[in-house]
């Protein structure tokens, strides 16, 4: 078992190359993490996941914990073995979802009280209590438990919402169990204001995690907003660690992140499409459900290696969909976690060959290109 | 493109083992057909379906007709490149899902008007007409377009309904366009009447078909009463072609269908119960939805080499069906087809060496244990 660490192989303006290592093994970045919500990447063999090029993936705290159950999945070996991914997976701390799925919220200084979605239960979650849930679940990497502020949020109520998160986050750290290879990273709050973003990094890097995330953005606020947060927070959290923006993107997204100097993404936006219809291409989002497909014997992407875009034609993929057929959700989930990956490796090695601008420009020139013309 | 043909290899009592040569590769029997439906065998992408073991699909004229048309599969070139699936396919006629699935339908002597199931829209389809559009499809076997007679039926019903469907046989026999490596089967009907199977018989040997296959069974008849149709049917039929009992079945009607002299099967059970959260085992069904599974770190069949039981824990399956993951269906499907391959494999070897009798004492022994008891 090796220790939790992170090295900066490259950086290239503000973007960054680097190398986490885990108990779990290695995850080069910068990374784009597959969500497996429930214990599972929707859709995919993990085998598959990991032939996309994935090294880590994202567990869900609050879906794990109501089912089926931290206590049950440590009982079956933990989160690796229940779900068959020996690598590295990061959990969430819970909050996130417990503001966006559970009923009947109730928020204390303590933690948060909410009814289960799934039956209506009452629940408790603390900072102490998503600690412990996380490593029940032998999460690689654990996230502190904080309270997502709202948007839009006035200074005040970001101040307070952020400061709560802070108080929250030394108690995570003192109720993280520390192991060879295991990491916690706290989370900076503090909505889209300069003076709390610093505040919240101060309290934070005081505590120190093996790394850090930047939460409460993509709430709403768009992508410019997102990114002037993003151009006055990422500089001011320490270089040796990595940065994770949580629940960010579309591939628009993740270059202009990179661009800012973070090193880890993670959102359901690839495996939620694949299983609505949409795809992820180099040229855009491909809506396969639109008859334009209908008669078109083209791969979605003539220069992705993919199953679904190597073994099908535009045509088969839009049937699919129509007919609501499980293959659909099974290859656009796959050909859009593939490019994802792709996008990663391309703006990892651009980096590496210090090229991450010509890299972006040309990322840019091809998505406004659009989609193929119908035939 | 080698000729249609088949080579029975090996009898012992009545189980047969043979060999099937089509333009699309060998098919060895006993086999089981996993059916696919609208153009994918559901929830599994086809090199997993291969991975089976299986040599040989089923493909709905019906469903494949009405979406995405059978012009349309023709002009992308075809059912095999369309799905992915370079290997032989068996279409149905599409009489039996007009008669289970489709509304307002109307018979004729010439052949039947009904309404799609998916909206509502007018369709005729004749003996000529299926046999065009399986040949548009590009189905390596095809077959006759049938009434199949409902059950009970009296024997005056079961002797019309098997007439018109001899007389549409000869229609069908004259529409179908003979290539190299491509066949035709005949349908034997005539409902439970030992005179009515063989005067069916009779009928189709007559015209000469490259297979025959029994329609009418597994319609609520019951196993006893289907083997005791198969037990005068079966060797009434040319020894040296094939015979495909259509629409069966359950693990221990394979079994007493091979025992009968039958080559070929097909039926949605292992599908179908796959995405229902039932499994298929030696030692009987398992209903993975069962709570008794909940904490079980068992494989569904310690014995198995399926994915889902070489990786993943009984408590895992449990834990997707209940969370309705996509990869509960793609994990017991796989598990299904896998566990109907190896037991025709089994039946084959078994055939081959002479051993048949003992095989299929093994199997129900086995089967009439039952589950392994819960921990």
């Amino acid at each position: 078992m090796s220790a939790f660490g992170f090295r900066l192989e490259a950086q290239d303006g503000r973007a960054r190359a680097g190398r986490l290592e885990t108990a779990h093994g290695p995850v080069e970045t910068p990374v784009f993490m597959p969500v497996g919500t429930a214990g599972t990447v929707k859709a995919m063999l993990p085998e598959s996941v990991k032939a996309t090029g994935a090294s880590i993936i994202l567990g869900n705290t609050y879906h794990l914990m109501l089912r089926p159950g931290a206590e049950r999945v440590a009982a079956l070996g933990g989160l690796h073995r229940f779900m068959n991914w020996p690598g590295p997976i990061l959990t969430d701390s819970g909050g996130f979802q417990v503001m966006s799925l559970a009923g009947l919220r109730k928020l204390d200084e303590d933690g948060v009280t909410f009814a289960s979605h799934i039956d209506g239960a009452k629940v408790r979650l603390t900072p102490e209590g998503s600690t412990e849930i996380q490593d029940l679940l032998d999460a690689t990497i654990t996230m502190a438990f904080d309270e997502c502020t709202e948007y839009p949020a006035s200074h005040e109520a970001a101040a307070r919402s952020m400061r709560l998160s802070m108080r929250w986050a030394e108690r995570c750290r003192t109720a993280f169990r520390r192991r060879e290879g295991y990491g916690q990273f706290g989370i900076v709050q503090g909505g889209t204001f300069e003076d709390l973003r610093g505040e919240s990094v101060e309290a934070l890097t005081a505590i120190d995690f093996e790394g850090y995330a930047i939460g409460g953005l993509a709430v709403g606020e768009g992508q410019p907003e997102m990114f002037r947060v993003l151009d006055f927070t990422a500089p001011a959290l320490p270089a040796d660690r990595p940065r994770y923006l949580m629940g960010v993107g579309k591939p628009d997204d993740l270059v202009g992140g990179v661009e800012r100097g973070v090193d880890m993404f993670d959102c359901v936006a690839p495996t939620r499409s694949g299983r609505n219809g949409q795809a992820f291409t180099r040229r855009g989002t491909v809506n396969i459900r639109n008859s334009r497909h209908r008669d078109d014997p083209r791969p979605l992407d003539e220069a992705c290696g993919c199953p679904a875009c190597r073994d099908y034609s535009r045509a088969y993929l839009h049937h699919l969909v129509k007919a609501k057929e499980i293959l659909a959700a099974m290859l656009l989930t796959w050909h859009n976690l593939h490019y994802y990956q792709e996008l990663m490796r391309g703006m990892r090695a651009a980096i590496l060959a210090g090229a991450f601008a010509d890299f972006a420009a040309a990322f840019r020139r091809e998505l406004a290109q659009g989609d193929i013309a119908p035939l």
